[in-house]
């Protein structure tokens, strides 16, 4: 896609001022680490500077059902601290993939009852219970049209028939990685006679059909990239005047998810069109995951804009795209913690705002910043669309990549959409509730100061909503391992640059 | 040092556009080699998209001694092509590190030979003849004094003595890494009765000699930092009406190089006092290499203003802090590239700019982005001040920080300062002429887009100012391979993901 970027995040302070302002960090009750460079473990431990995310799970949360939030949130801004005694291992094991299989065959049923003219109804299509997994083309391959001179990299059918091969291959797959999707530029210029949608019969000779029955035949799904407006954003066909035409299309071809993006088009057409298209798509009987750029191109967005669109699709862009730098991913994370307009509040199964693509296995992020995506996209309950090259993934990329417990957090069938909690002197707490209700959370502590050395930071148990009297188990979310066992009143500490954490245990 | 930061270099344009510009590079004669993420070589080859730097060497460049940069100008913007037949391997060694030993002896003459008042001394002190080389703290340690909680990571003579046995132990000394320096934060906050400073006692119980004599135990030197102005950056005592004492103060010591910042003063009045204060340090009889962060806080600097700052100083900052993210790293070489007041034109042999440390071996950067500065900082003949922990540099940085042929393209005796001779669509080409003149020179091919896959470009060796009628070798500066050997039509590919380069060259 192709829309302005938003001005960078703010530069940092000056060195010796972060430093020194570094040290006024509160030093009371629970320590949290950040920036260990080897970091397996994460705690309620030391922070150390820098930009690793370690996150935990508290179990046995007392909050009552469904008022995680408002707790934790209450919790935040009280002094009350409780003893919690007993204590319980919470051990996560990856959400069975077939959540997002759930009630497929309930949207021709939706479609057939509401007519276009005055279009009431909302999407309940089934899809994406949790958020979607799998690869997409765009950041790595952009709209690379020349086979001749990059055929391991133009926009074909060997490139998605490739990727769909190494998601099996490698593994991704059966951790839940199973959308294969197109982007840009796989059309002709032009329509055929009849109006339909075709693929370039150069890069995909044997067309999309026979593409994604290809990509079923792996056990994968196949997805599509088209335009709300006249053009896509590369200048090929857009969909504007023929929806419910390319909606069947779709459908005919086997397609699993389209993504409508958003160029050559009014904007004020939005909040009419794109429930059109969704209207279209489920009206094929083909449940299509519905993926909107819309929001991503309205400028002012508030709570009710979010609402409608959480209506009519399952998934939605509502900031820049990524590209293959820290930068974008921290301009990101800043934007998701502002949370303007509350969109957090508007996901949950069926619906989740869209961060962009995950670019670890590509060039930009260090293995420290590939840990932060990862955890965040999980934290953010965000979809995990990868796009790299899944040949040329590094060990250590691939290993993020495939944690089954950060996925199972990212997964998690709640589908809550974690948030900011607190940000200070670029340190940031991140809080997810997670199944089972109130008795789970992770969370997150993510350093996004550039530079120094490590640095102790305090936070009490308690100011993270772990109020239970029956005290908390917490383990580290990268690894696994049970972190100890707490009270409000208990510190750890770790040694900054190893992962010896028990030793530090008082 | 802490001074405002510029803002940020520009964001590329939309994603799109960018993939639209790029298939736009000419494509004529070499091609040239970009973001290879194996990329163990560099050539006039492939180039693809992405950030990494690929180095190559041309032996034989046969513009008349002296006249490189000229010449290759002139041929840049020519369209001569001239036949290149015969071929000869440049082979890299490193420079001999006894070159930033030479002449140490001549200071003190220099120095009683000029009178205080009406100051005509230029800088002659015999140091620094290729860019110093060692380990500075301030990056990675900052201003932490606290040695209660922070053990291992306080500003302290332990860390320094640590960092030292570490750059012996781990290879770094016999590279040429000699320096130990410590940056700011290591002072009392009072100066003695006598005036003189004094370490804080806690911190460095044994004092600053006992840590020189330690150091220089090791084969090392020992950097201290000062401040030109009534207080350092961190508020510790400055120099300001204390100069003669304080140059006394650190021979006295046998401290090897002085490093004096900018805070806490009247910019004006640096045009007079740096000089001052190096007058001083030559007039103590001891060789200690004079480093000036004066250009840094002069907002408007030419190249008369450079021209008098490389008299009477060796190193000097001219930018902002670096911090550990690639957005510090990439603004440096926007800064560099543009070299504003042509303050390229004043480095050489004694004398050169210093864009701040190396951060590879910390958080910040990926391996493409950590190749890039080291490569772009031995294009640039930049001091390469590593700061990082050298107990935790992983062995991927550990192997390029050691990489005996950058170091060698770094510490080439004639010490030339790179320059960019190109830069288009996020690519720019920067050119280093090596000894011996006139034969060799080095190239680095730098791809700054973030993101999409792969690019070729191609680009005429003429053009990069091989001219020689008797050919080229090319040499990857990285692995030391021979590319290939190339007249002007020649044109060779590699692999975007592989270093199969041979196997492409036609």
């Amino acid at each position: 896609m192709s829309w302005s970027r938003a001005a960078p995040s703010k530069l940092p302070p000056s060195s010796h001022h972060r430093a020194l302002q570094a040290s006024k960090m509160p030093n009371t009750c629970l320590a949290v680490s950040l920036r260990n460079p080897d970091l397996s473990v994460i705690h309620l431990g030391t922070v150390l500077e820098g930009i690793t995310v370690f996150l935990f799970l508290c179990d046995r949360w007392d909050a009552a059902e469904g008022e995680h939030m408002q707790n934790l949130k209450k919790v935040y801004n009280s002094k009350e601290t409780k003893l919690v005694d007993d204590l319980q291992l919470f051990l996560f094991e990856v959400i069975s993939q077939t959540a997002a299989e759930l009630f497929t065959l309930q949207i021709s049923v939706v479609a057939l009852v509401v007519c276009l003219a005055g279009l009431v109804w909302s999407l309940d299509n089934g899809l994406a219970r949790t958020p979607p997994m799998g690869w997409l083309s765009w950041q790595r391959y952009r709209c690379n049209t020349d086979c001749v001179q990059y055929p391991d990299d133009c926009i074909s059918e060997k490139l998605y028939m490739r990727m769909a091969d190494l998601l099996v291959s490698e593994g991704y797959r059966d951790l839940g990685y199973k959308y294969v999707n197109i982007d840009d530029c796989w059309m002709s210029r032009n329509r055929s006679k009849d109006g339909s949608l075709q693929p370039d019969p150069v890069r995909f000779p044997n067309g999309i059909k026979s593409l994604a029955n290809y990509v079923h035949s792996k056990g994968l799904k196949l997805g599509i990239y088209e335009d709300f407006g006249t053009k896509t954003c590369g200048g090929y066909p857009g969909s504007k005047f023929y929806m419910q035409q390319d909606a069947e299309t779709f459908a005919a071809w086997g397609i699993d998810m389209v993504k409508l993006d958003g160029c050559y088009t009014d904007v004020s057409d939005m909040d009419e069109g794109y429930p059109i298209m969704g209207f279209y798509l489920n009206q094929t009987g083909r449940p299509m995951l519905y993926s909107c750029s819309w929001p991503a191109y309205i400028k002012q967005k508030d709570f009710a804009l979010y609402q409608k669109i959480a209506k009519y699709c399952n998934i939605w862009r509502n900031y820049n795209d990524i590209g293959d730098s820290w930068d974008d991913v921290s301009g990101i994370i800043e934007y998701y913690g502002k949370d303007g307009g509350n969109f957090s509040k508007v996901a949950g199964p069926g619906n989740f705002n869209d961060p962009d693509m995950i670019i670890l296995g590509d060039y930009g992020l260090s293995y420290d910043q590939q840990r932060v995506q990862m955890a965040m996209w999980a934290i953010m309950a965000s979809p995990l669309l990868m796009s790299n090259n899944l040949e040329t993934v590094k060990p250590e990329s691939k290993a993020l990549l495939q944690n089954r417990r950060i996925i199972a957090i990212n997964q998690d069938p709640l589908g809550i959409q974690g948030t900011r909690i607190v940000k200070m002197n670029g340190l940031e707490i991140w809080v997810k509730p997670l199944a089972p209700k109130g008795k789970s959370i992770a969370f997150a502590f993510l350093n996004l100061n550039h530079g120094g050395g490590p640095s102790k930071v305090s936070y009490p148990l308690n100011k993270l909503g772990a109020m239970s009297p029956q005290g908390y188990n917490v383990t580290d979310g990268f690894t696994g391992k049970l972190i100890g066992t707490y009270k409000s009143k208990d510190k750890i500490s770790v040694n900054k640059d190893t992962s010896e954490t028990k030793e530090y245990v008082k």
